[in-house]
């Protein structure tokens, strides 16, 4: 019964996290009346008599997910809460419950908890959901955070990964690679503050990038601007890590292609300032950063004047035949393949 | 922006698991049309058009929720959903899905996690549940464990735990303390084991205890038993604490008080045998010891007819006026106040 320590070994390394989900899942199927999509999305939906439920889980642990040392635990609570909700606003959906647990280890004391909570209730506020359950515990080391946020939606209003068609514009709202770069700062301040603590940062250049590391939005917004614009999406995701990693997860499951053009990515003034001073490239910062929580999707081609001029949408590029592969057309017209670097845990 | 060491501290052990979840989310009030209970239950209940919907999540943690050097890993999966079930069959509700998210430290090989989902799928297919989400990460140390259980129900078949009245029955199903005697048994093999590897144990005559704690069962047949019967309990809760504790719960929850005849207590002959060999009190193992996942649940009297004499369930004593407290009545008549020793990770 005690554990055999000569088992054979499969390094995790070798799946990275999302092939191993779907290999340890692969022999689950779906039985349930009421389970319409399961694993393999943004989130589950399931139907509890017309009305659709979606139901999205994540789990987040310090010294993975988070650094406590540049991360109030007020917007550490908010984000949580944020980054789930985004899943559900990916399926076109409205959020209106969450459920938070938390462990923590004994160095934490009431008043640090209180100020979590007060970033969840900021987030619940904000975004008109509710707080329905959730689970306090203590940990052998550090703060784990485990959150499910719950939606619903009228079963025609639901967008999924796998709807793309080649043709179709591929359009991204807001900008990218500012919460990559707002990380970059903050690492940079922490080496600072290791060799010197009386020194006290100057972050007021990078305040948009630094919010959108500590304090991001999910689009809520977009998801009504669709509704009234009458724009329905064929495909759609949230960008958690990376924009590159998010097409190929829309081309994967859509069974197509993709054309990427360099020049329409958006960027914030601060993100190529920033990129410069760091000496990075603001594309792969923007391809690879991740957790912009933005949203990305794809609509016919119909569609496009409904969303022209929008300043809150960019056509990025276009939808092609899936033997095309999906490449990044470079400013100076060569066409790169686009690889998935976004972020592994392992 | 870093942290302040020198803020007020309030110890954790102070409030306890269940003060502290409470004080942290009082202030949060239900406001979606679709929320009709949030924290303080068994599980949330939503509304998704008629039909509810039930949600209920646990985290588990190594080295404070399970132990691996005696728990198998598969044993472990299919434990964390079926006491995630439990919640849902607490509520007289019927579970459909459940999300698991699987955090590990890189001393796990992939196999390790296989045998893992090999019990989470046991137990979705015995318990009819699909698996519909979740997430896997790594972990700085150890090994953590997400789920949320999703379960449906109508209206009128939902059981809370404030519905119970003065003068109902209280009722439990199958036996007590089994689990906890199982740890007991569990513990002494892993001590003699260090000291000799080389030792076999004979874990045979605690078979059925050894079971009750590595793998454990809900009672979904309860649920479809009471259906069945026609029997509608006025409150119900699920035994994870020990059946102290929870019966405080029913009281506090209900406004009423409580009276346990300890002569009626059910007890396997196995948990009698090892509580005499331990040199332990039997009652205060099943008032204390937890994890059984036995429901509890009141009726009004008039029911009685319907239940007598099944052999899956004990009338233990009645529900009380609230300032008559919650008791224990001992075999020599005694009264003695119930108090809650369940377990509390804190």
């Amino acid at each position: 019964m005690l554990e055999d320590k000569n088992q054979a070994r499969t390094a995790l390394e070798k799946l990275g996290e999302i092939g191993l989900i779907k290999h340890l899942t692969k022999n689950f199927g779906l039985k349930q009346k009421s389970s319409i999509k399961g694993i393999g999305d943004d989130a589950a939906v399931l139907d509890f008599n017309g009305k659709k439920a979606v139901i999205s889980t994540d789990l987040l642990i310090e010294g993975v997910h988070f650094d406590l040392s540049y991360m109030p635990l007020k917007h550490l609570g908010y984000k949580s809460v944020v980054v789930n909700l985004s899943d559900i606003y990916a399926m076109n959906a409205m959020a209106t419950q969450v459920t938070v647990s938390l462990a923590v280890s004994n160095r934490f004391p009431l008043e640090a908890l209180e100020d979590f909570y007060a970033g969840v209730a900021a987030a619940c506020e904000l975004y008109g959901v509710d707080l329905v359950g959730g689970d306090t515990t203590s940990s052998t080391k550090g703060m784990l955070i485990s959150i499910t946020a719950i939606g619903e939606a009228n079963e025609n209003d639901l967008v999924y990964r796998s709807g793309a068609k080649e043709n179709d514009l591929l359009v991204v709202t807001g900008d990218l690679g500012g919460a990559y770069m707002g990380l970059q700062v903050l690492e940079r301040e922490k080496e600072v503050f290791k060799v010197n603590p009386q020194n006290q940062p100057d972050l007021e250049p990078y305040s948009y990038i630094v919010e959108r590391q500590l304090k991001p939005e999910a689009r809520k917004d977009i998801v009504e601007l669709l509704k009234k614009l009458e724009v329905h999406p064929t495909a759609m995701i949230d960008i958690s890590d990376g924009l590159s990693s998010e097409i190929l997860h829309l081309c994967e499951q859509s069974n197509v292609g993709c054309h990427l053009y360099e020049d329409k990515i958006p960027l914030d003034p601060t993100v190529i300032s920033t990129t410069e001073e760091f000496k990075m490239d603001s594309t792969m910062i923007a391809l690879s950063g991740g957790e912009d929580y933005e949203l990305l999707f794809t609509i016919d081609q119909k569609e496009f004047p409904k969303i022209k001029g929008n300043p809150n949408l960019t056509v990025l590029g276009h939808m092609t035949e899936k033997n095309m592969g999906a490449h990044l057309i470079a400013r100076d017209g060569t066409k790169i393949p686009l690889k998935a670097q976004g972020w592994n845990s392992f």
